[in-house]
C-alpha cells in the first residue's frame, strides 16, 4: 500500500486551510521614484520571495559581492518549493547519473525537453538549461542539498530514499523515440515526500550563512520606477506600515505563480480553475506578475500550468486503459501523470475514465478516485457508466486483441503494462478534473530572457528588473513532461537572475 | 461547383503579397506628456484603426458630439473587416430574423454563446451583446449597411445574395441541445463573398458624412501619458515625421490583431503559427496590443484564435468522417468549420484526415486539400495512409453499423449527413494545419470591460484608454463557434468604446 495513495486529499485539505484569510490588498501600480520622499532602506539587490528561485538568486548575488535583502510575504520562508517534491530535472551526465551508471548527454536532454514541450517552446532557455545542467547540479550539491548516489526504477516520486529516478515521460511513446531516455529526476535522498523541505532547508541555510538579510511577513507592493523607466526599488508592506526600499543594482521578482488568486486563474487559465486541487504555497497570488505587468512587462502562456492526476502508484493500474467521453483511448496510460493530466484537462474537456479489471485495479483502498461503475462484463460496465452504445466494447475489443500480443498500435504503451482486460470485476474510475484528485499549478508569467531580465512586448529589457521561478514563463509548459522541470527552472534561472542583478547589467550572453 | 472551393489559395497568395514590405518600426513605450513640447493637433477622441471596430467607435463618438480623428496605418481604409465575409452575429429577434419567419430570444442566443465558448468565458460581455443585439442590428441598418430579408439554408457563408443564414455551430451536437437554434448570421445582401467590403463601404461613408476626420498612411506609435497615468494622446507617424496628437476625451485602440506579426504569433499563439494561411489585413501587427501593454494593460487569451479549415462546401463531404492520427473520429463532421479547425489545431496536434467514399467525395476539383491515399477498400486505404494497424477499419465498422440506421452514437452528427462509407473509391484527405488550407486569425488582446475601457491587471481602468475589435480579447474565443462573432464584437463594442470615450468617463453600467 502506497503512502502516496492515501495522503493526497488530506494534503489538499491542509493547503486549503493555509490559504484562508489571505487577501489581495496590494496595488500593483508603479510608484514614481520622484514621489518617494524618503528611502527607508537601501540594498544592492532586493529579492521578493523565498522559494528556490528567490534563494538561488540571493545566493548568487551575494557570492558576486552584492548586498542582498530577501523579503517574504508569509511568516515562513520556503515558498511552493518547500511543499514540492524537491525534484530538480538535471542531466547531460551529472555526477549522480554517472555514479548510478547512467549515460546521458546535453543533446539528449535537449531533444527530450524541446521535442515534447508543445509547439514552439523557448529554445534559448532550454538550450542554456541543458548545456549547464551538470554544473548546476554540482552547484546544488555545493550549497548543501543532500543527495545520495542511489537510483530507483519506481515510476513515482521516490518514496524511498533514492536520489535518482525517471521523473518524467522519457520512457513513454513517442518521447522514447525522440531521444535516448535517462533518469533525470534528482531529489534529496531522504525517505518520504520531504524533498522540497530538504532542498529549501539547505538553500535557506546557505542564504543565511552568506549574509543575505532575510525578512518574513514583508510583502512587495509596488515597484518604484525612475522617470526613464528604470526600476529603482520596491515599496513593501510590513505590519500596517509601508516602506520604500531602494535597490541600487536591481529587483528580482521571485514570488511564485498565481494558483491561489482564483479570479486571476479563472480569467487566464480556465482549464486549471476547474481542477479539484489548486496546488501551491499560500503566497501564490500573482503579485509578482501583476507588478511586472504594471511596468509594461509582457506575459506569456498565462493559460498553461500543470494539471496532474496520479493514477499511479501502483504501477499495476497502468495495465488499465484511460478513455474519453466517447469511450476512446487517447493516450498511452504509461504517460507521466503530468502528460496524462494535461490531455484530460486541456484536450478532453476535463473528462476521462480509468477502466480497470481485477488485475489492474488499485489493489488497496484509495480516496483519490471515485468508482462510477463496476460490473462483471464490459458490456454491463459500459451501460452503467453511460458510454455511447457499443463504444467501450469496441475500444476494449481492439485493445485486447493487440495487448494479448504485447502490442499497442495506437499509443505504444510499454509492453510491461500490456495485458488484455479480461478478469472481472471491471471498474470505471472517474478521472474528471472536478471529481478526481487533480492538482493544478500555474506556469504562465513574465517574459524573461536567458539572463532572467524582464522584457516588454518589444523584447526590450525593463532596466533594473529581473524575475525567476513561477513568476516567469519558464521551462515548464503544458504538457508538463517531467517532475523537476519547475524547481529545476527556478533554481537555474534564479541563479542567473542573481548573477545578472549583482552585475547590474546582465551577464554576458 | 463552388466558387468558394477554388478561390481560397489564390486569395491567400494575394494576402501574402499585401503583407510584404510591412516592417515593425514603432516603439510602443509610452511617452510622458511632460516631454511633449508641442501638440501638433488636438481632438476629442482619437481612433487608431479603420476597420469595423474603429468606424463604429468613430460614428458613435461623433454622434455624441465629440470631435473625432481616425487614423489608419495603411494607405487604404477598412481593416480586416473589409476582407471578411462581413457577417454580424445577431439575434434575439432581429427585424431580419422576424421577416424571414424565425423566432429567437436573447436568452437562447446567450445560452448558445456562453454554453459553447470554452471554459469560463466573459459572461458580462456576452450578456450585454445578446441583450442589445436587436438594437445593434437596427443600428447597422441605420448606418446604411445593405441587408435584404431573404434566408438561405446553405451551410456556408452565403454565396448567393441572401442576408440571413445559420453561420455557426447551432445545429451541431451538443450545441443544438443546449439552446434553441436560430439563424443569426446577418450579412450584406450582395452576391459573392463581398459582405465585408459592403459593410465597410457603408460604415466608412457614414464616418465621413458625419464629419469624422479620416487620415490614411498614419500609424499610431506611442501612447502619450500624463504623470498620473492618464492617457492624453498619441504620437503618430506619417511619412518620415512624428506628430503628437492630443485627445481631450480619450484614445480608442482599434487597430486589429497580430496574425501578421510572426514573432508575436510564434511567442503567444504557436498553434496558429503553424496554420498554412495567416488571415488578416496587412496592418494586423499587434501594435495596439503592444501600446496597451506598455502602459500596464492586462492581456487575455493570447494563445487563442480561429483556425478554420473549410471541408464544406459541398455539404456532401460531411457524410465523410474526420479522424485523428489514431484513426479515431473526434468530432461530428457537421460542426461549424471553426469548431472543426479548433479541434484539429488545438487538440489533435494539428493533424487530421477526412475520409470520403465516392458519394461523399468533393465532387469537383478543389485545391484546398491534398489526397494522401486512395483505394478500393478501407483496408488498403488505411495501409496506404499509414494509420495504425486495424484502427481505421475498426472506426469505420463502428461508424457504418450505426450510420446505416441514421445514428451517430459518438458525436450525434445530423442524420441527413449519415450514410455508411461503402462506395469505392475511398480517399484520405490531409487536413493538417500545415498542408491543408487552414486560415488563422488571432483573438487574444487587451482586457477591456463592457464599456471597452482598457483594464490593468487589478481590473482598474487605465484612464483615457479604450480599445475594441481584435486589439481586444472579446467575444471570439477558441473554439470559434460562428461566423459573425468577430465582426459582431467589433461593431458592438466599437460602438461602446465610442460612446464611452465621447462621454470621457465611460457610459453607465
Amino acid at each position: 500500500m502506497s503512502r502516496s495513495g492515501i495522503g493526497r486529499r488530506q494534503l489538499l485539505a491542509g493547503l486549503a486551510g493555509a490559504t484562508a484569510g489571505i487577501a489581495l490588498t496590494g496595488n500593483a501600480a508603479p510608484l514614481a521614484a520622484r514621489e518617494v520622499t524618503r528611502w527607508d532602506e537601501t540594498t544592492d539587490v532586493l529579492v521578493a520571495g523565498s522559494g528556490s528561485a528567490a534563494c538561488s538568486a540571493a545566493i548568487e548575488a551575494r557570492l558576486a559581492g552584492a548586498e542582498v535583502l530577501l523579503i517574504e510575504s508569509l511568516p515562513r520562508f520556503g515558498g511552493s518549493s518547500a511543499m514540492s517534491g524537491g525534484v530538480v530535472y538535471a542531466g547531460g551526465g551529472t555526477s549522480l547519473q554517472r555514479a548510478a551508471g547512467f549515460e546521458d548527454t546535453a543533446e539528449d536532454m535537449y531533444r527530450f525537453i524541446a521535442g515534447n514541450s508543445g509547439g514552439h517552446p523557448q529554445l534559448d532557455k532550454i538550450q542554456r538549461y541543458c548545456e549547464e545542467s551538470v554544473e548546476h547540479f554540482d552547484w546544488l550539491v555545493a550549497q548543501g542539498v543532500p543527495y545520495n548516489n542511489r537510483f530507483t526504477d519506481v515510476k513515482e516520486l521516490t518514496l524511498g530514499d533514492e536520489s535518482l529516478y525517471f521523473s518524467g515521460n522519457e520512457l513513454a511513446w513517442p518521447a522514447r523515440e525522440r531521444s535516448r531516455p535517462a533518469p533525470r529526476g534528482h531529489v534529496p535522498g531522504l525517505p518520504g515526500m520531504t524533498g522540497g523541505r530538504s532542498l529549501m532547508e539547505a538553500l535557506l541555510a546557505r542564504t543565511g550563512s552568506l549574509g543575505v538579510t532575510q525578512r518574513a511577513s514583508t510583502s512587495a507592493r509596488r515597484l518604484i520606477v525612475e522617470s526613464d523607466g528604470r526600476v529603482a526599488g520596491l515599496q513593501v508592506a510590513a505590519g500596517d506600515a509601508l516602506y520604500n526600499i531602494r535597490a541600487r543594482r536591481g529587483v528580482v521578482l521571485a514570488c511564485g505563480g498565481f494558483i491561489h488568486n482564483r479570479d486571476m486563474v479563472q480569467r487566464h487559465a480556465p482549464a486549471l480553475f476547474d481542477c479539484s486541487a489548486p496546488w501551491g504555497n499560500a503566497g501564490d497570488l500573482g503579485e509578482g506578475i501583476a507588478m511586472g505587468v504594471a511596468v509594461g512587462a509582457e506575459t506569456l502562456r498565462m493559460h498553461q500550468g500543470f494539471a496532474i492526476t496520479p493514477i499511479y502508484p501502483p504501477e499495476s493500474t497502468l495495465a488499465g486503459i484511460v478513455v474519453n467521453a466517447a469511450g476512446q483511448r487517447f493516450i498511452g496510460e504509461d504517460a507521466y501523470y503530468g502528460v496524462l493530466g494535461d490531455a484530460i484537462a486541456y484536450h478532453q474537456q476535463g473528462k476521462a475514465w480509468l477502466i480497470t479489471d481485477a488485475a489492474s485495479n488499485f489493489g488497496f483502498h484509495q480516496d483519490n478516485f471515485v468508482a462510477v461503475a463496476e460490473a462483471a462484463t464490459i458490456g454491463d460496465l459500459a451501460v452503467r457508466a453511460g458510454f455511447p452504445q457499443g463504444a467501450l466494447q469496441h475500444t476494449i475489443a481492439y485493445y485486447n486483441r493487440f495487448a494479448a500480443a504485447g502490442r499497442d498500435p495506437l499509443f505504444h504503451k510499454q509492453s510491461k503494462y500490456l495485458a488484455p482486460l479480461a478478469q472481472p470485476p471491471f471498474t470505471a474510475w472517474d478521472l474528471s478534473v472536478k471529481r478526481a484528485f487533480f492538482t493544478a499549478h500555474t506556469f504562465g508569467g513574465l517574459h524573461t530572457d536567458t539572463d532572467s531580465r524582464v522584457l516588454d512586448s518589444r523584447g526590450e529589457w525593463i532596466r533594473g528588473l529581473y524575475a525567476a521561478g513561477r513568476t516567469v514563463a519558464g521551462l515548464p509548459v503544458a504538457p508538463y513532461i517531467a517532475s523537476g522541470l519547475s524547481v529545476g527552472d527556478c533554481t537555474f534561472f534564479g541563479r542567473r537572475a542573481g548573477v545578472a542583478a549583482a552585475g547590474s547589467g546582465g551577464v554576458s550572453a
